[in-house]
């Protein structure tokens, strides 16, 4: 049976608020989702919130009734509260109608099957929430494994990394690794490491990449550092036409990552 | 000579903060950009600023020193000001060393010379501001001409658009029409008009793209009208190889545009 919330100062609102920020996100190894959409695509994946917040008093939408069907066959807690709450929960002044709460999804790096998917990302530093967001749709359009995280990555289970992913947080592999580790991992298995860099003319386009492809891509102020790019087996060039010497980084993510899906898709 | 300003109530100052708001910004036909790179970048474009903001009580970076000259020289307006009131000015916390005023850069569509380039954004009620942004650095590191705004977009000249299109703002001509005017002035010279879509099977590494390309990007939340779809010369569709159904706009925009751009390469 959904349990009912209603005022502000309940400690379980209280606890799930704090999970907007990363400190206690980390300590409690849990996260937040929202968004009908993104919580039904982890259903399809069959990964449930632990806790599933709706709004009191109106009709689920059928999707909504699925997911607080699944969640209490599961064991997991449906909580009906009211807007204001749940907007004070996602920290969104219009909450979306379903908010959930999600056991961490990292991966441990020696876990990660790297044959299981023929690209990955690895984000070096990567600072920004919309750009590893953006990086893991990416990685489900194009068919990737996940991203690898190396050295201080911004949370990928932060509301705002959540929301850009468009759920696809909950179809892309998460990893965490310092770069040594990283590297020692890579080479204990296949894997080209591909970097994309202005300290080179190799053109994009001219390689062949070899699966799993790692495309590494440098933290969105500074690029890779240079022992990173030294590591790496290619090191190529987007061509730039105009004025900008760089792209967005999970632009550049983009353009890389569907350029070894073409290669792969002639054959 | 620099005018110095550091009172908050100062009328300059509360009528340059005014231009973060939209109504305001096209009342007075100016914009806000801040940052010694963009402001470089657009003093390289020969544009300059009608007013320049700069930290008071700190020598100039030599790059700052030559933007003074200039706006200077042009009969431009420099102010020195507290780190507080650079703030408030840009709506940062960490204002960045220089702000400029400059005024706004809407090209009308008829004037807009669509033989000056080969590939041009045409954005549909794009509503992210990262997202216009991000496509006009898109813009310029594919050669293209600029982003014609069709329908209720964000305003391309906000603090955030500004900020993400890292300066590209400077090298892209950004025109705005309804649509039915769009397709008429399209209609009158070269241009084949290419839209995205999940409506087709037609792969967007098929076709031959001609010169000057119109890449039609819908919006963010709903994609393309119907009859938007309709009146393209052809529709495409980028694979996804995933569970999500579509990419983000800007980044299904970088994919297309470097197909063209790599079609073109290619001879």
């Amino acid at each position: 049976m959904p349990r009912e919330i209603t005022g502000f100062s309940n400690p379980l609102v209280k606890r799930v608020r704090s999970l907007r920020e990363k400190k206690l996100r980390k300590r409690e190894g849990l996260f937040l989702a929202e968004g009908l959409r993104i919580l039904t695509e982890a259903r399809e994946q069959g990964i449930l919130p632990e806790m599933l917040f709706l709004a009191l008093g109106t009709r689920p939408h059928p999707l909504a009734q699925l997911l607080v069907d699944a969640v209490e066959a599961a064991g997991g807690e449906v909580v009906l509260t009211t807007p204001d709450i749940l907007g004070k929960i996602s920290g969104k002044e219009n909450a979306q109608a379903v908010v959930g709460i999600y056991r961490d999804r990292l991966t441990p790096l020696p876990a990660l099957d790297r044959n299981a998917a023929p690209i990955w990302f690895v984000a070096q530093a990567m600072r920004d929430p919309g750009n590893l967001g953006t990086l893991m749709r990416i990685g489900d359009a194009v068919g990737a494994g996940g991203v690898i995280l190396v050295d201080d990555c911004v949370d990928p289970f932060s509301v705002e990394t959540v929301r850009a992913s468009m759920g696809a947080l909950f179809t892309q592999a998460i990893a965490h690794a310092d770069w040594p580790d990283f590297l020692a991992w890579l080479r204990t298995g296949p894997g080209q490491l591909v970097g994309t860099s202005l300290n080179t003319d190799f053109d994009y386009q001219e390689p062949h990449y070899e699966a799993p492809t790692f495309l590494l891509i440098g933290n969105e102020a500074r690029g890779l550092p240079a022992d990173y790019e030294a590591a790496c087996d290619l090191l190529v060039k987007i061509p730039m036409m105009g004025r900008a010497d760089s792209l967005n980084a999970s632009v550049a993510g983009a353009v890389m990552a569907y350029e070894v899906l073409n290669q792969r898709r002639r054959g």
